[in-house]
């Protein structure tokens, strides 16, 4: 069946990392006053093959400028509708621990147009407080606030113990995707997803590196 | 050159990896009240071939009971020895606005073995104040600071502007290992390292999922 349109378009998960990887390169170069850049330049700054870069590019038809090359501030704001961050949804936070709150004070979320729009937890001298403007709810009320809110992506920030549960009521109730903040391995069905941000496992190489590098022991890669 | 004890090992980043993730497997059995687990079981749950495991735990000697398998605590201890989490370390902390001040209340580095003895920033207003415990240090004194409290890593949370050259003076200050959390590309000399937690891109790669869900489009994996 032949595309009819760009939102028909089957776009790989590769496709949207390495247009995530061109943006903020494009970024970079706009915070630089750089307003023009050739394919095979910014191929060369990120690392792919200047024809892998045109590929992903002339899928959704963004053509450069053969004389000039590409407008980096066009092709920025491009890419970021492919991706779908020039709006906002809203997201679902679970768990209001140190890491939890930390979250709802780091501004990258609004920035990637997420906008955590509610906050779930089982302590009761949590649930009905406000957290930098957010309102903490029961766990016991996260498959009607998800309706609510319109929230279809739960941030997951609570202990290990019982994650899984939670996983699983929030996808009985909709919930596609997840990032998950949590040393924790998790299982969904297909279709659904878990982006792992796992901040232990980073610690624990650079532990490892460093050590054997206090160590004077060569380290293979 | 023969290996003459463990420390002298070459010990693979992609072993250190996968220990990490059976140290993990190993908590959560653990937690779970586990006491024994036989190889080919910790592999069916980590997702590893029961071969790929027993070669990574028998290089370092850690050989399981035939009849009952692996001790589950003993052996997360061993890996935890292995990789070097069983005793603190210094690091420090570069930028202390909204990312920097959440990761000094983040309890995970101190139980990963990584303590946050410095913060530095530029900013007059933080410089010699004290956050979560931590005193702010102005980023003119890194260099100083580093060699006092004997700093071998640094954690990276300030803008992406200048990043590059606070990179540059940390390498030539003797640190090796830097932990990234900033969404810019950072170059390094070989032998030293760059672990990139790049919470925007995870973001970005699930708007992008979640909207294609919402158009009802297909996505290819």
């Amino acid at each position: 069946m032949a595309p009819t349109d760009k939102k028909d378009q089957k776009v790989s998960l590769h496709t949207v990392e390495r247009l995530s990887v061109y943006r903020r390169k494009l970024e970079e170069l706009s915070a630089d006053e750089v307003e023009y850049i050739h394919s095979h330049q910014l191929a060369a700054l990120v690392g792919v093959t200047p024809a892998q870069l045109r590929r992903d590019l002339a899928s959704f038809g963004s053509y450069g400028n053969i004389a000039r090359g590409y407008g980096v501030k066009q092709m920025s704001r491009t890419i970021s509708q492919i991706i779908g961050t020039d709006s906002m949804q809203n997201v679902g936070l679970v768990g209001v621990g140190d890491l939890g709150r930390a979250l709802l004070s780091y501004r990258g979320f609004e920035e990637r147009g997420f906008h955590i729009a509610a906050a779930f937890d089982v302590d009761p001298d949590k649930v009905g407080r406000v957290f930098a403007g957010r309102r903490c709810y029961s766990l016991d009320k996260l498959e009607t606030a998800l309706v609510d809110l319109q929230i279809r992506i739960l941030v997951l920030a609570a202990r290990p113990e019982g994650l899984q549960e939670i996983v699983d009521r929030g996808v009985a109730a909709g919930i596609r995707s997840f990032l998950n903040f949590v040393p924790k391995t998790l299982t969904v069905p297909e279709g659904c997803f878990v982006e792992h941000i796992d901040i232990s496992a980073k610690l624990e190489k650079l532990s490892f590196l460093s050590r054997q590098q206090n160590d004077r022991t060569e380290v293979a890669e």
